[in-house]
């Protein structure tokens, strides 16, 4: 048996999201047994001397400053986007057509156009081999793969209703800058799109069904906010100076979905909840049982089986740490818990061994365009006076 | 002093709210100091021989079966009703009328048109000293009412957002029969009639501001279910027959609603939260602040504190048993937990309270109709695909 | 069938614990369908107006500030004695001797010697259908009642370790003056023999199985604290004067027990857990499972079955607010809340049942001593450097 | 400036902790900005080829099978020891000899006259500048090293009694088998060396205290277990044989601690806590407040400020996810959650910090003895009947 060449990657982008996807990328083939080896071969950002110190401390063989000349080389197999969504489009749809395999963080675009595209150009770069990803990392948590995987094997009978929500605070600070993510040029949507994309992927991976209409509300509570002082688009507290600009994006988007089999969904996704950190919950209740979520406590599980004895009913706390568990194998022994960044870890396994074995990486590009059309569908309803709205076209098989 | 005298009770109904009810009677003179005795005078029922035996069991002196002549006697003071919600505005008008003092039950009517009749009697009857309220008990439990002080207090800062959720779940077995409460010619509405609106009443009482306008959707999941086996409209499990009727009223209600400020709330009542079994929950996010309740966990309340010092925020779980709190003081030593009953006695200490010292209670009649007008404002939003609509006039002052 | 003649009540006592027993008595008969009617005939104190006045409020037919007299009475069926402990012998023999039920608060007794003339009592009067009952009402808690059903059923298997702890914290100001509690001449003991008997009980009732030995610690933090300023023995905070006495009773105290099949229990019982503030808890573990429970949470069970299938398994929080449920029936529908005087009705209920029915209702006396050996081995061990020591005599069986 | 040389670490073992040690010196200079850079030079192991397999997986750069030549070869700076306890001293002390900076695993050996050793041993290195440190890695957890700070600013006030234990399920199933953790030999002690280590150290950590006197039980509750089939001392359950071996470890440890300043410790150390996966918890009351942390939800700490307003006070749950908590800066944004391996990259951060530095890291060898001492006097009270037995010597500062 000849050894198998090794997947060497390309990352774009180094904020926030670069560090974890290179904890992914370094972690995935000392904890798992992959089928390929990795390479972290280089990283590509604007700025050339932060974009080196990045690759120095993160640990990628090189740095470079065009991403174009990147996905040109011959030694680049995966190229993995993490920009902010208004160049996701353009960077994706140029790897996937020069070859490469491509990870692309979520929301997959900014706007539907831009998702269709992209679904397009990863559908024909499919017909080629080449393979294709979007970066719901909260898919991988072990407690959330396992929550998947109860609903299919029966574990709450039929979904009758769904709650998702993902709350954070970190804008109830008014004194919190314009960052990017607040500016819809660049960021496309604010909470909606960055952390409702979430919780709506969530719900469709984990109950198999798309989002097939909604009604909805979004709302900017805090209108006005501090330019950052330095011109960068950091989010650091107190960095804000004495002018200000107009947050064009939403704080808060509230709404209520339908799911093929008739269920409704209630969403909320705001950066307004007081104290709520990183708060992604999400239960899901069927005619057998009941499966509940908090990103908070994300080593638990939590299930309810109506077919347990009368008098004995309740909600288990299933720790997902054993290694009967999604993932969990690889790392500790039960009872040792997981964090945050595991899930990047879990992708990149999940991405190479795609690869290795010649198929479909989930969620795929149309898995995002999915995402992509409930999020503009709450968008119109907002305008619309909340009224009800269909989601522009059907929704992939997932 | 001469020793006032005692008010008398008659409570019209005697189904599990009326134990509830006598339980709050009874209790009340023996745990609290109270500036008039109570006596459980009379109770009324349609059946003569089920009413006698709850009287006697409950505590009450005597029985009888038409409400009418009840309330016509001299020797009643007080009118309690906890009949279903198709009767209450009969009955309570004419008590007030008769000039009783009247405790009625949630929701106020079944319609508005009912709710707008029973406030202006109240209102008629307060010019000659006649108090009236609404049941709504949940304002009782220590830690609502305190979480209620705390906001006036400026303890959460401006509210910015509002979850309030009602959730139970025994509606999910198919085999639950068609009881009256599925019955809209009885119940007047289903899941949001009867446990909406009691977050409705909560979000309003403890932000002190009126819901303005409302986006909200009402379902029914389960639309057929056995008939009563026998003829009775009871609850209990296994009473179905093989005839099936249509269920007429909602399984579950999701709205959203603006408060004065503009604060946006977000509603759920369903029966179907497979696994939670009264689980109102509230939370209220500020700008200084949070504070979090639920119903299952009724002895805490949850407080953010955003002026506390960086890195020692957190949600404190404030166990609402201390004596300086609402309502403690006359029960047990710090940490002895109270139950869902200790509302009832509650509230008829403040109603016995009010009469005594010439006040107005609260809820007040007001109060009940401001609740009912967003209730009917939540069905027409749903009759027109969720369009965000009004309420139909202006909410009293809190 | 004639109708049974009721059971009067005589209450010795009207402290805190007083108003605890007057709810059982008073809601009993009102929530449950009792065999006997119960009267609620007289209490008994040794201050003629205080005593008229907690007749008055509590609902008792009479006052009196005889004890002797009041067994003397041929209209006295059951003597309920809720006193200090220093007294309850005396009583309590006198009262079975004068052939009237006896139902004793916890702990039975002050020492050994007088638990043991009591259970010799009791013993006598038994042969005459005498029948005699010690207060440790969180039996009666419906989740401890499970608890123990539970082991009973073989939820846990065999029982391999135990953890019985209760934490209160309101000695840590050592402000809190120095009330009868903290006296050994009234109190016999302190945390240990107050709180500490509650853990042994619970853990000898749910295990089945009697403490053998064990090896303790006894211990005074604050050792001098603030007369009562009134000359009174209350706890309120701030009463305490200039003058100190000493405490002469022990704050915390922390033992291991054999339990007789072997199995390690370990127990604290401490006044200084600085935010408890009544947080009895028990766990029991077994080769099957465990159960484990928390007073401040009661409505919770929690149950960890190692016989579920693997990767599912997880503590169940069962809420013990279910029809099946000990107890639960008689008051509200599933997922309405108990509270801590509800254990009180629920001992009344018990005790008037075993009376009508002419069988030994539980904890009997001997349970009661069974208690009082324990807490005596405990302080022996801690006198003797903490040596294992054995219980005194044979458990009896429960 | 010359850029400093980088730290070349040997690690000796290559079990579950070799694993976990891996993922430290991998992260610490990917995550934080180390003063000096490291390298994962070489793993040793007997096994070559298991040995090299590992290197390969886990990213060293070499491998070897014998310590001694590897510790004696000038490109190594640091030796990191996580093989079992019972080559801790010989293998430390030659590495210090060698004058090589050395990380040992806890507990730090498997009597006290070895640890006596190691402590000697470290002090004369530390005279040439050589630095030691043992790895009890909970300290890590940043919310222990919040705890250890809150109390030191004097959050808690003057600490009056500590619970700490450690709980674990995995011996109940009496056929896992032998491993080398259940014999004497090779593990020194069970649950008590193994678990029971972590909380004595913890808890001296935490309050800055040494336990000076303990009283205790130790236990074994399965007696005989099958020997690994496969002569391998591993840990998978069913890799039992028909024959079995006598258990010479204890299962579970209970005992009382008294700290310098008198306050009392309940410890409790088991594998027979069922349900319990690796539930470490300790609690500490002071007269000013209250901290609880528990290892299973190890993202949080709670907090119990007595000074807080009356009415206001509880149980803060702080979400030590805040960049200004201890470690968690380089780490992710508020709310991300970290896991188990972290500490172990905070350890590496610490002792690259250290030797940079020049400082002494802490855990000292010293601090390990110290640990060492209670251990030993625990086991020794257990022979004595659980008499109160005094720790051996005077416990270094810490």
């Amino acid at each position: 048996m000849t050894n198998p060449a090794p997947l060497r990657v390309a990352m774009i982008g180094y904020g926030f999201m670069g560090a974890a996807h290179s904890v992914g990328w370094r972690q995935a083939p000392r904890m798992f047994d992959l089928p390929r080896a990795v390479e972290m071969t280089v990283v590509v950002g604007r700025n050339a001397d932060a974009v080196a110190s990045a690759a120095a401390k993160w640990g990628w063989a090189e740095s470079a400053t065009d991403w174009r000349e990147i996905i040109a080389r011959d030694d680049i197999d995966i190229v993995d986007i993490v920009t902010p969504g208004d160049s996701h489009a353009e960077i994706a749809i140029a790897a996937l057509e020069a070859g490469k395999h491509v990870l692309c963080e979520k929301p997959l675009a900014n706007t539907v156009a831009e998702a269709e595209a992209m679904a397009e150009a990863a559908e024909r770069a499919r017909a080629r081999g080449i393979r294709s990803m979007v970066g719901f990392t909260y898919r991988r948590v072990p407690a959330v793969t396992l929550l998947r995987d109860m609903i299919a094997e029966g574990a709450v009978g039929t979904v009758q209703q769904v709650r998702a929500a993902y709350r954070q605070d970190w804008l109830v600070d008014p004194e919190m800058p314009l960052a990017w993510r607040l500016q819809k040029e660049h960021a496309g949507s604010g909470a909606l799109g960055d952390i409702g994309a979430h919780i709506i992927d969530m719900t469709q991976f984990v109950t198999g069904q798309g989002v097939e209409k909604v009604s909805g509300t979004i709302d900017t509570i805090v209108t006005e906010r501090p330019l950052p002082s330095d011109g960068s688009m950091g989010l650091a507290k107190g960095a804000g100076a004495a002018e200000t600009g107009a947050v064009t994006v939403d704080d808060v988007a509230i709404f209520t979905g339908r799911l093929a089999n008739g269920a409704l969904v209630s969403f909320e996704a705001t950066r307004f909840a007081t104290g709520r950190k990183n708060a992604l919950t999400i239960e899901v209740s069927g005619d057998r049982g009941a499966l509940a979520f908090d990103l908070e406590d994300l080593n638990s599980l939590r299930f309810y089986d109506r077919t347990a004895p009368d008098g004995r009913q309740g909600f288990t706390q299933i720790l997902v740490t054993e290694p009967q568990h999604p993932y969990v194998s690889a790392w500790w022994p039960a009872g040792h818990m997981l964090g945050y960044e595991h899930g990047f870890t879990h992708q990149a396994v999940d991405l190479v061994t795609a690869i290795a074995d010649g198929t479909d990486p989930h969620p795929s590009f149309a898995e995002g365009l999915a995402v992509q059309r409930v999020l503009d569908a709450v968008e119109r309803s907002s305008t619309a006076d909340s009224a009800w709205t269909r989601v522009g076209a059907p929704v992939p098989a997932l």
